[in-house]
Formats: C-alpha cells, sequence, structure tokens
C-alpha cells in the first residue's frame, strides 16, 4: 500500500461507529429495564448521574465487520447487523470478564458489578449475548443463520480462552503455545469473527471469508503481543496502566511464559520470583522485567507480533477483496499493532 | 380424557430423556475441558469422584419439545435438537441461579461454583447458552433459525424475570401483577417454548405453535403457583425444603404477596413481619403462614393454579394436535401442576 493515501483510521473509526451505533441503540432499548439501564452505562452512554456519556471504546469489532462487508464487494449496510452483533458479545465478555477479575473500574469509572452487584452484572451479560444472536435472526439476510451461527461457535471459542486463562492461573507450567491457543481463544476469535462476519452476511464465498478471518486472527494475536510488551515495557503515560503493572499482578502473559519456558537460567530464576508471592517493590519489578529480557521473552514477543501482522495483510491477498476497503483493513490492523513499546 | 388410558407419565420422562441424552452429550463434549467437566458434574452424569452419575432432573423441558413435535404431527426426532437446546438454556439458568443465589446445594451435591469457584460457573453457563444457538443453528431443519431465534428471545425473557426477581428482592411494594409477570419470564417462557419449538422445527402452523406455546406458559405458571404453596404449606419429606422454608427466607412468592397486597389487616401485619430481620422461630414462621391464609394468599394461588391448569388444556384444543401426544401433553401437565399441599 502507498504510505501517501494511508486511510485516516481514527476518522475511520468514528464514521463505522456512527453507523452502527443506531441500530445497536435500539437493541438495547429492548432488554428489560435493569439489563438496560446497566447496558447503556457500560456502552459509555450514560454517566452515573443520568447525564448523556461520552460514549465508548473505539468500536473496533464493528468497523472491522463493516469493512468485512465493503472488502467483499457489498454494501457498509450489509455489516451493520454483523457490527452489532459482534459488539454485543464483545460487551457480554466485559461484563463477565470484570466480574470475574474483581475489576472495579473501566474507563475511570465504576464497573456495573461495582455499581449494581454481581448478579446485575451476570444477567446483563447474559441478556446481550442473547440479543446478538435475536439481532442477527431478525436480520432478512438468507445468510444471517450462518452468521448467528458463527457468532455460537465464536463465543463457544472466546469462553474456551477465558477458561484456560482461569486454569492456566493455578499453574506454574503453562506452555508457550498453551498461552498462544489461549490468547487465539480470549482474544483472536472474536476479531476474525468481526472482520469475517461482514462477507459472510453479503454470502462471499469461502475464501474471502477465510481470507478475512485469517486477518483478524493475526491482527488479534499480534494485538496482544503487542498489549503484554505494553503491559511490562509501556509508558503508563500511554497505557493508563501503572508501570510495570502485568509483572506486579504476576500475569502470565506472553512474553513472560517465553522466558519462564524457553529462557534457560534468567527463565528459571524468573520462575522463583512469580512463585514467591506479596507485593514487589519497583526496583523487584523492574529485575523480574530485566530477566524476562534476558530470557527472550521481550525480543520474541516482538518479533512475533511482527510476524503476525505481516501475516493478516498476506491473508488479505488473493482473498478476492475490493481494494479500497482492504487497504483501510491494513491501516487500521497497522493502527491496531504498531502501538510503542 | 378417560382417566382408564392416562398416559403413565414417569415412563414418558424416562422415554424422552434417554431420546434426547446422546444428542445433548455430543453436545456437551464439544466444550473447552473444564466447562464440559463442570456440564457433565452439574447435569449429573459424572460424580465428584469421576464416578458414573445417576443422571440429572426429569427432563422435563425435553419431554416437552420431543412431545410438541410429535403433537404438531411430525416425528419425535424433529424435536431432539429443540429438547436439546431447551435443556442447554435450563441448565444455563441454573448454573447462574445458583451463583446469584448464593446456593451451595443443588439436589444434595455441591453446586458448581461452590464446587469450582465463581468464574468456572459464570463460563460454564455462558458456554451452554451459546451451545444451544449452535445445535440449533447446525440443524439441517429450514426452520431451525426461527426456532434459534425463539431460544434467543425466550433467554431475553428468562433475564427480564430473573432481573425483577433480583429487583423485587429490595422492593416492599411488589404488586401482584408484577410478581406473576416475573414467574412468566422466570419459570414460564422456556416452558412455553420448549412445548412451542417441537412444531417450529417441524414447520407447523401459526396457531399450533401459539396453542402449545400457550399450554406451556399456563402450566409454568400453575407450576409456580403450586411450587410456591409448597413453599409454605409442603410437606419436607415430599419437596426436600425445610418446613416453611419460603418465609424462613422471606421470599416474596406468590400467595405471600397478594396477601400482603389484598389482604386486609392481616396483610399489613405480614408486610410489618416481613420487614422485620433476624431468625425466626418456627411458631413466628407458623403465625406468618397462619397470615399469608387470612390474607387469602392461599386460596387465590389455589385457585389461580387450578385455573392456569384449565387454561393449559383448553389452549390445546383447536391447536390442530395429533390425538395421541396431546393426550400426553395433558398428562404431563397434570403431573407437573397436581403436587399435594
Amino acid at each position: 500500500m502507498d504510505d501517501t493515501d494511508t486511510p485516516d483510521v481514527p476518522a475511520l473509526l468514528r464514521g463505522c461507529r456512527d453507523a452502527v451505533t443506531p441500530a445497536l441503540r435500539a437493541a438495547v432499548a429492548r432488554l428489560d429495564t435493569a439489563s438496560r439501564e446497566q447496558a447503556e452505562y457500560h456502552l459509555g452512554w450514560v454517566e452515573p448521574d443520568g447525564s448523556p456519556g461520552a460514549g465508548g471504546g473505539k468500536a473496533v469489532r464493528p468497523a472491522l465487520a463493516l469493512l468485512s462487508a465493503r472488502a467483499a464487494g457489498a454494501a457498509e449496510e450489509a455489516g451493520i447487523v454483523g457490527g452489532v452483533a459482534v459488539e454485543l458479545v464483545h460487551n457480554f465478555s466485559l461484563l463477565h470478564d470484570d466480574l470475574m477479575d474483581g475489576d472495579r473500574e473501566r474507563r475511570h469509572r465504576p464497573t456495573v458489578w461495582a455499581r449494581w452487584g454481581a448478579p446485575s452484572a451476570i444477567l446483563c451479560g447474559d441478556a446481550l449475548l442473547a440479543l446478538a444472536s435475536e439481532v442477527l435472526l431478525e436480520d432478512p439476510s438468507p445468510h444471517a443463520p450462518a452468521a448467528a451461527k458463527l457468532i455460537a461457535t465464536t463465543t463457544r471459542e472466546l469462553i474456551r480462552g477465558q477458561a484456560e486463562d482461569v486454569a492456566f492461573e493455578r499453574r506454574a507450567d503453562v506452555g508457550v503455545d498453551e498461552c498462544l491457543s489461549m490468547a487465539a481463544g480470549k482474544t483472536g476469535s472474536l476479531l476474525a469473527t468481526s472482520a469475517a462476519i461482514g462477507a459472510v452476511l453479503a454470502g462471499a464465498p469461502e475464501h474471502t471469508v477465510r481470507g478475512l478471518s485469517e486477518y483478524g486472527m493475526a491482527v488479534g494475536m499480534a494485538f496482544q503481543l503487542v498489549d503484554d510488551l505494553l503491559g511490562i515495557w509501556g509508558d503508563p503515560a500511554v497505557t493508563g496502566k501503572p508501570v510495570l503493572s502485568d509483572l506486579r499482578s504476576r500475569k502470565k502473559s506472553l512474553p513472560v511464559t517465553y522466558a519462564v519456558q524457553r529462557g534457560g537460567a534468567a527463565g528459571r530464576e524468573l520462575a522463583a520470583w512469580l512463585a514467591r508471592s506479596g507485593d514487589q517493590s519497583e526496583s523487584e519489578l523492574r529485575a523480574a522485567a530485566a530477566l524476562v529480557e534476558q530470557g527472550g521473552g521481550r525480543a520474541w514477543a516482538s518479533a512475533e507480533a511482527r510476524r503476525r501482522r505481516d501475516l493478516a495483510e498476506r491473508a488479505l491477498t488473493g482473498a478476492g477483496l475490493v481494494d479500497g476497503p482492504r487497504a483501510e483493513l491494513v491501516a487500521l490492523g497497522r493502527y491496531l499493532t504498531d502501538r510503542e513499546f
């Protein structure tokens, strides 16, 4: 792609969010009073005092769904219901994850469970998951059932990743491949489906859907690798998290797992440090970060992120995509994975 | 219906359970390792020590789904995937309800959250909900998407009922109509859908589906009314619950709500008793039960249960159903709502 005509990704994201939001709002408006209030707050549409909210996240998944439809030669409109569905599934998983992880804040606001209690977060998440299926199955597209089936299998993958994450926390011997597979479930699967669902709804041929799905999976994996690097070496001013935050919480992230498993003496020292409990001083956290680096975790994760990003771009070639939206997908992939670390 | 040829309901239930279980087992076998282990335990197929389980509940919902297909003139097989789906949704709701209610035991065994922790119960429930949609959308029936859509809207109703239940616990002024609407969501909606889904999968006409759905809703409401009566006046040897258990837990059940709202002086005394906290002696619980009775709650709930049961049977008339399965539906409805109290 020629750098001189690089798409403006933030404008692209805003445009896609604006295109999907009315349908998303109409879907959420069907929920029971309590779930609706909680979902509208969680999505950033309403502030705790009832005033209109500043809006939620970047809506990356709806943007992928709309680009997916356009890349397959259909109108953006064909992807809107897919964008609604993937955003609903994403927020179902956030509501349940915040509760399971005990996180009391998201984007500097109390999480739903912290504000309304655990039962509300469970029910509101359940409601959004069921709603994703409902909106798709109401769509007149003859391909809507295939899209709904894709959403169901993706949710199973998402849960597999999350369940493995829960199980891995109790294990000291998690391998790099297991950890990559967990990330493919937790992060990759829904991005893969977001990038494919517009094409599915448009009735695109198999190789087009597959190429878009592979692109989304590879972008998701690259994103996760970069996120894990930022969790150790990211600038708190940029990430919004405390310095060395993933080491502070003893998170078995990808670079940490790599160093422990394949990092020789430094890896063994890191494993021993991880097994010790209690808060650590910043100098100890810095020593642990140095062990991840000596054990090769930083270099491996950086190289792997680059490899997956290249893979994503290659997956779009030969998938029979329309040029303009394909260039936008490339730019969006780079935007998501080119963060500084 | 002639009493001399009354169907043998326990045998009917066993037969339906045996017909649905292989497909249900195959569906659960797709889940990730952890969710599968938890689901197989929850469903009663595996004991805590890993030995084969005695089996789970009576599988009323799968039985309704199979009868629904047969009543619409199709083969029982047409309803099997519907039976799997409603049983998955039922167990999704049990897993999440046990956690929300803090119930540590179900059928004299530790609940999933009590055994594996809250995150496991959340994820396992989520997985069963997604699986319900997945199995339906894989079914070759051209009517499977309509059945999947019915499952999605039913789940929304189920959640509405549960969310209202959570909200009502904090309110002292819950009306009888609100309470009936909550029960329609929590109990009626999934029974209505169980009784209709086989006909939907068989492509039955609208009035057949509607009659079966109305039957299931009315049976569900009658069942809930009887269950609430048993929660106060049931014999612990039969119900398996402590004597006066719903008063002990200050549950705002239907007879209690009726007495509080429409029971005059006895109702006001009951409301004052409900507002007082702390454990009560059995004699105090018996006095409260007497107030429910004096306030008309017992007589109203009994009459209302009978009325709904009659309504259920009438809904089956004129729905164009096959005689044999219709008689079995009548017998199953009576079996579920004729419990002693």
